[in-house]
């Protein structure tokens, strides 16, 4: 274990912390309060200089004007004021002992060049007092496990997602959209400018981290692509990256961001392609990819039998897994056998992709024991299955994994998450549905068995493909 | 107005229909049989042959043994037996002078050469008759003004889409989605093998009607490639076509759903782009497309503003803007000085994108102030909004679209539909959200001013894209 990992996991442990720029008024640093106290951190302290009263409480919390008036060792520090007083905050800092300063504030590297310039001496104070610097213009740490938080309300539940990000707001969207699909973290970091501890520290970190199984990254840019490279090498865990900045109206966005010089972009696609990492374009494709790499079934092969209940699906899905580099499997004889007593003869397609008709509304056998039949094919290697919605018959599909351990991937045309609850009483009643509130627990459940869901059939082949790839390496060491 | 056109208005706005394949057992039939319930279709029969009762009825209906002991003139039939009775069926219609039937049995031309010869058979019965069919393997007519309709719970409000679909499951499923976004229905027609009444004779219909304002479509094969051109030549409204088979795994399945002949993909798209049909690839992506086109604000340029809370997104989207041919705007002078005034000076972008930083989550007049000083700038054609999930702002957006009428897009991080009901308790305290059931509503309302909400940013900049495209058409006549 290197230093920066060891120092990197002390940092994350803090047992103790101090919040400066929270203001009776109320702004952003009230809401990282706000943050700790639902997660239950164990000592949360505010430190405002322009406070005079004896015994003063923020939302609980205790004020003091400076760290020394706290009277014990204080790890770590989160700095959420006006940039002018950062420098002044991490001398007093290092001068106490503080372990590490996570600098929310904006307003250095990514403004100016004066930022620049004061990014550089900031650099040099942490130094001096071997003290560690998250930031500035991030929002740092998302820990269940040791109470560390970013934002009000996030789960208290761990999970196996790391994530890293350049950009504080994308770690805080992410950790909103995971939630309602039931994806839980590990930890989640925003690292912003990262003047100190940056991407790869995190990376690095986080490829070592036995509570960590999959890593998702939101990057801008990149400083050191030679470690970067390196790492990429080393972690055999899946790591899935949302690469900004890949046209020039978005790398001069990034740059203004927070001073990334994002790279020419078929560099990066070339060096992603190399090393097996997941590139991605938005947010929804993010949560596609970590679904599908929560727990993926190991195939060596991309045969992909496509069952659906409404037959035009099943010809977009053929389209969009052959767009994916993936085959259509041809089934056994013994299987069209076998799906001839199953499916009715008009109205459906017994061959691949497999229509099982509208029939499948009355019969709920029939969607099962076509699963059944399908996935036990030894033509068969992945499973793509169209819905309408999610049904209560997802648990046919997790019973049957647990004989075929083969990678299948969900489409639900509507969004799992509004699933019969937007509906009217009469939709109620014609389907078979789900409550709105017990989706993240299924799809978490589903995930856990190497089943994942998407909202649309391209995402879904998509899925399929990067664990044909991610199984199939050709750089395996 | 030809004699088709004529026909297929007299057909959806007939008074009295029958349906075979009604059983005491239920089935298809029976969901049929619903669906005009539901939509409060006036004169609603069953023939059954086999049923020797009098004064039988099934789910309220009455039931006859055959057409002429209904002893009134019958416009409708549809036909869901099992595909051998269909011939007996029609030829009973001809001589009862029924106008028009639906064919919901499949297992004709999509199945063997037989079927090909059966389906060759009933369209000789059904010209003797002078009697038009729709189908067979298809679901036929929802039109929520006349009462017909396909499926049970479908919505009974009109709205400006016509949609027409090869597949009936598409046709279905779509009506689902649209109804969770506030898109609601002219006429959906699901035409199947269209042996008789065909894509381009709903095409034309629609293109002429005037209850509708734009034209979705679901295809797969074409057979008059001529007289589609021609069409596409003269109808103004928005077409949007979801056209499959683009693949040679997807053709396959195609021939197979519905006997089609896809064709060569590069043709499709060489005659998409020359008439200006947009062009989408899967449910979710119609679905951006047709809100977008509800009410499109015209516009003679390309250049874009991009305003987002969370900054990363910012960079997302102008890349997104990018890779879909659009131009980021340069902001004017005085857009720049009164963006000063109200956007905070660090962790936010004045120049586009406009990042308006996470201040904005405690400041609304912050976000509405950006959104007119942006929205009235003479450098800006259209604007693209992202959001971590739907606030009650909105209103702030629609308000300011009177007074600037310029394409806006928003995108929702969170699925709309899903925004703050699914949220835990303390969410749904910390921002200030819409209840889901509320959404439709909201949807509806946005899309009417020229506003649309999409699940990501590549789709939020290809509908921009899309909207320029269209009043920006080279072959404009």
């Amino acid at each position: 274990m290197n230093d920066s990992i060891a120092e990197i996991d002390e940092i994350i442990h803090s047992k103790s912390l101090a919040v400066y720029g929270v203001s009776r008024k109320g702004g952003l640093g009230n809401i990282l309060i706000q943050g700790f106290i639902d997660q239950e951190f164990p000592k949360i302290y505010i430190i405002n200089p322009t406070v005079t009263e004896d015994n003063l409480k923020i939302m609980g919390v205790s004020v003091y004007p400076d760290l020394k008036s706290i009277g014990e060792p204080i790890d770590l520090v989160i700095c959420s004021t006006h940039p002018k007083y950062v420098k002044d905050i991490v001398i007093e800092c290092g001068q106490y002992g503080v372990k590490a300063v996570i600098i929310f504030s904006a307003g250095f590297g990514e403004k100016s060049k004066e930022g620049k310039k004061a990014e550089n001496e900031l650099l040099k104070i942490a130094q001096k007092y071997q003290m560690r610097l998250i930031g500035p213009n991030c929002m740092g740490f998302y820990c269940p496990e040791t109470g560390l938080s970013f934002f009000p309300a996030l789960p208290t539940q761990s999970g196996p997602l790391g994530f890293i990000s350049q950009s504080g707001s994308i770690a805080n969207i992410m950790a909103f959209s995971s939630m309602l699909k039931g994806i839980h973290f590990s930890k989640s970091i925003s690292y912003g400018n990262g003047i100190d501890l940056g991407f790869n520290d995190f990376l690095e970190y986080l490829g070592e981290d036995p509570n960590t199984n999959l890593i998702g990254c939101y990057m801008e840019g990149m400083k050191d692509g030679r470690r970067f490279i390196k790492l990429l090498k080393k972690i055999r865990k899946p790591i899935i990256i949302w690469k900004v900045g890949s046209t020039l109206a978005g790398a001069k966005a990034a740059h203004s961001h927070t001073g990334s010089l994002c790279g020419n972009d078929k560099l990066w696609n070339h060096i992603f392609d190399q090393y097996g990492v997941i590139r991605v374009y938005d947010l929804e494709e993010m949560i596609s990819m970590i679904q599908a790499f929560i727990n993926p079934m190991p195939v060596s092969n991309r045969r992909v039998a496509i069952i659906s209940g409404p037959g035009g699906p099943a010809v977009s899905s053929a389209d969009a897994c052959e767009m994916n580099n993936l085959k259509l499997a041809e089934l056994s004889k013994e299987s069209q056998i076998q799906l001839k007593e199953v499916i009715p003869e008009f109205g459906s397609s017994m061959s691949n992709p497999i229509d099982i008709s509208l029939q499948a509304t009355f019969d709920p056998i029939l969607e099962k024991r076509t699963y059944e039949i399908v996935g036990k094919d030894p033509n068969v290697d992945m499973m793509l299955v169209y819905l309408t919605m999610l049904t209560p018959r997802y648990k046919d599909l997790i019973n049957l994994q647990k004989e075929i351990a083969k990678p299948i991937v969900l489409i639900s045309a509507l969004d799992v998450n509004v699933s019969a609850d937007s509906f009217s009483n009469m939709v109620k009643r014609s389907f078979i549905h789900i409550r709105a509130k017990k989706v993240p627990q299924i799809i978490n459940q589903m995930n856990q068995n190497g089943i994942s869901v998407h909202p649309n059939e391209h995402l879904a082949a998509k899925a399929l493909y990067n664990i044909f790839q991610f199984y199939n390496r050709s750089y395996s060491p």
